[in-house]
């Protein structure tokens, strides 16, 4: 049976594409480039949102960027699901949003509990987890985005390590998104063409395991 | 160059069966149908709540309801777009969120102002607006769905005549759904099958002409 | 010493034109008005807000009507304050909102205990407080504005006894709107230029007689 | 081992005097009254608040009296916990609230997914769910009473029966509060001392059988 | 014809006096300054709430601080508008709000979205925006608020460079507040009665330009 | 007359053993300790909530940490109190929250003034305050503990003086922490049953001259 599965991201889900300043073509997305590799036993939903966060508020936009106040909606609407794939952090590491690895762990751990404690409709069993590490903030030229994230090279490079812990506590899959893609100098933050397609080419082989398909 | 298109509802866009009190099938659901006539001219994004309301709170379950309150967040989800679908309104029909065709019609009004003045990122173009008025509500048998929405089969027969004017009066595209689907009698609320997916070809060519393909 | 008076109300008192369908001019809004006839003994600040509901949600508008969630930041922007005037109840009436000029009045009583219970800065004293009965809803061939206050005739006519024993029983002044002002059969709800005039100058004896100017 | 039970209530847990205006003396409460009753094999925490529905809005008071959004803390706050003690639906029967049996009931349904399902610390075990329906409104000449709750009489005599049904279907134990006690005419909502006591007494051996004391 | 201003700020705007930790009086106060430097082309509304940010959150007062949740009330209540002038960022150099000049750069820019997307009532014309930075923090001697800022000196001082290169971004006018007034080193935030009515007096000639009065 | 006595904290009023990673036994707990202590001349109420603030948000859990958001409806639901006892300002300690003892000081200062112009029903008067140090952070090798609270130490060292001069300013009563009682190694932040029971004792004598018994 065709398995589905929940995308639940920030820009790096979204398609950010610093060059253009626009967002990367359907195909390059890397939910598109999963769902290209696994064809018809799985259905890839994306919900990527620009500037979300873990568990943190952030009313810089005329949206609800807190991860963890909009996720069991997006649960409810998307049930019954097989999987979700959590890939967040990136913002967190923006001083005025936490700041810390530490503290963007601590928001996938809620996010995980989220999951596990979710009303289900008609008793849908719950979804298998996995969570990415995205891949760490680089040196960029970029004036706004470095500003918005001191620190966040430092910050972001813990993520993977924290992640995988916190996998293992919690018994989710994990996923480090360092050993397929790197962040673009341009901004610093965002994946290019090449790399967002090599995130989704990448995350195939677990999330088949995973799937058991 | 492919359309995007977001259908934006309650039960009846995700889904839900009342024969079997689960989900219909992916291929049965009225967007799924709307992505099979359209093939890869459009691509059809599915957002579809149990029990969500146009504008208001239902603190009763465990997500968020007012479709007000989280359309921004999925409208920069899935930015940009050019067209969205809004059906809604038969939870309105329920006397704790509003119980009124009159009320409902405002909440789609206040749904449309949000569209059109929504901040989209990168000065995208804001989306086409296609309101589709809910098949109205039947007398049932099932005790709490009457029971959840006494007065709701007089009310909710009136959505049609009051979306329409609104549709004129705000510039939107309008789809009677009473024109190509009905309720099931089963709880006098939702769709079967096969009037799920009569819903999606009744929508195609409407959908069709406003998106120009 | 310049007497400070907040006038806190809704549509009525931001001065809405059912005849052109904008606002009035300002030298017709109550407000203005008891600004000229008290001149420099004090100074008349106006918060009117189309919509605002004494102390219930209307999630129809791109601002907060709820007027007991605003009530203590306008208390807080504008003190220390000798006299906050209310001039509440009218869109009350609406079902989706409450209904009935039972749930206005104790809307008002919350509105009166919110200002009693405010942490004012600097110890400022509080001010006193007059209730205001809007003039009652009145038959209308406006069709939108008829459905949207179904009953509304008969409810807000039972405003002005209610109101005065709840001012009596809480030590606030209390004013008849009815006394000197109607609304007009153009939408049922709102006042023309010459009842909105009418109502700012019948205002400015106890208005006086409170300041003790 | 001593059992834990969380009264979760509203004014009839408070223990509001009708006839004194004022609290029960705290003897006379029916928390109080169970624990004395039995003594040191449980300990009975008290959290009942004025005018707390089951799930919905009432922003006329300066506290939050939507018993789903304050649940989660008070669960947290008294976990682990051997049994919860629901005696909510009185408030709901105002029109301003909810206004009928049914949303009631909704309700309650509503706070029993949230205990279920909530995240208890430590992996503590959840409890036991005692719903108890509250004794039915009565007539009254205390016009703001009668005033708060037309209706009242006719909807809250349904909700022994719609409770009944639901703590069959969610399998939660089930007490008839009319069984023992009855309302007080001084305003129709209110338990005197004598009927506050009864109850307390009354729930002695449901209680008993469900802690297996 | 009279044009409308809104001034929407913090303590600079409401008028704390740092010597007798009160309010200054009306007449000292920058926006009844400009009012007076205007006469009757244009109208002046104050809206200054002591410890307002941005659009951060703060929850150490007995209102709403957060500029960006309250603004579109205040929008709404005093439409049309001709101007806005935003005056905030300082209390953002706290710590606990945001504590950078970059952070309250980023609120600014929320702010002014929040203006330019506006739904106006009755399709109004929306309103031209300028944007002041405030005065620098300067060092003092005053313990409790040298202990709310630190760091604040430095940021502070960055705050002009930034709003003056995002208003040249956005196309809003800018005034830098430094370069008519300085802040007190009683408690190195507030403008003394002299410096408040500076701001008035140095604001008059871009208020005037950009009214075309 | 029986004394009322609110004790409202966060862990280490709810009894989180670091030792056992569960809940003291409830005879170890400090507030069992002090009813022990005083009898029948006062009732204790334990309102400790692991992670709560003094007044400042954190989504990382399932429930409302925000000291300030709650109190509101814990006062109105134990109401009449005689003493309010505010142990609370650890968790401010950890950066995502707020990261100083001069924050915490000020989350303190914000729930005495709830307390002071809460709106007590049936004019109740209000409580007396105590404000409790907690004993300071000291040193762990608990990694996550440690994480959670860098720069714990010194700060939370600051409290006792820094709450000293708090109370004294808004007449509260005053106890510190460290002269009873310090924290377990074991995390860095918790008290051990001896040290939990010592803070019991500790306060006794306080809470009588306070009381008056």
């Amino acid at each position: 049976m065709t398995k589905t599965v929940l995308c639940y991201g920030d820009s790096l889900t979204w398609g950010y594409d610093a060059e253009t300043i626009g967002r990367h073509e359907y195909k390059n997305r890397w939910p598109s480039v999963l769902q290209a590799a696994l064809g018809s036993e799985a259905r890839i939903i994306a919900e990527g949102l620009n500037g979300r966060t873990t568990a943190f508020d952030d009313h810089l936009a005329d949206c609800d960027r807190n991860g963890a106040r909009v996720l069991p909606t997006i649960l409810q609407t998307h049930a019954p699901l097989d999987l979700v794939i959590l890939l967040l952090g990136t913002n967190d590491m923006k001083p005025v949003v936490a700041g810390s690895a530490f503290a963007a762990c601590q928001g996938i751990s809620r996010l995980v509990r989220l999951i596990r404690n979710h009303a289900w409709p008609f008793e849908f069993d719950g979804p298998e987890i996995l969570i990415v590490a995205p891949p760490a903030i680089c040196a960029t030229g970029n004036v706004p985005f470095a500003a918005s994230f001191p620190g966040g090279i430092e910050e972001s490079a813990k993520l993977a390590t924290l992640y995988r812990d916190l996998a293992d506590e919690l018994g989710c899959g994990f996923f480090d998104g360092n050993s397929v893609a790197k962040t673009t100098p341009i901004d610093g933050i965002h994946l290019d063409a090449e790399n967002t397609r090599a995130l989704g080419r990448g995350l195939e082989s677990i999330v088949r395991m995973m799937l058991g398909i």
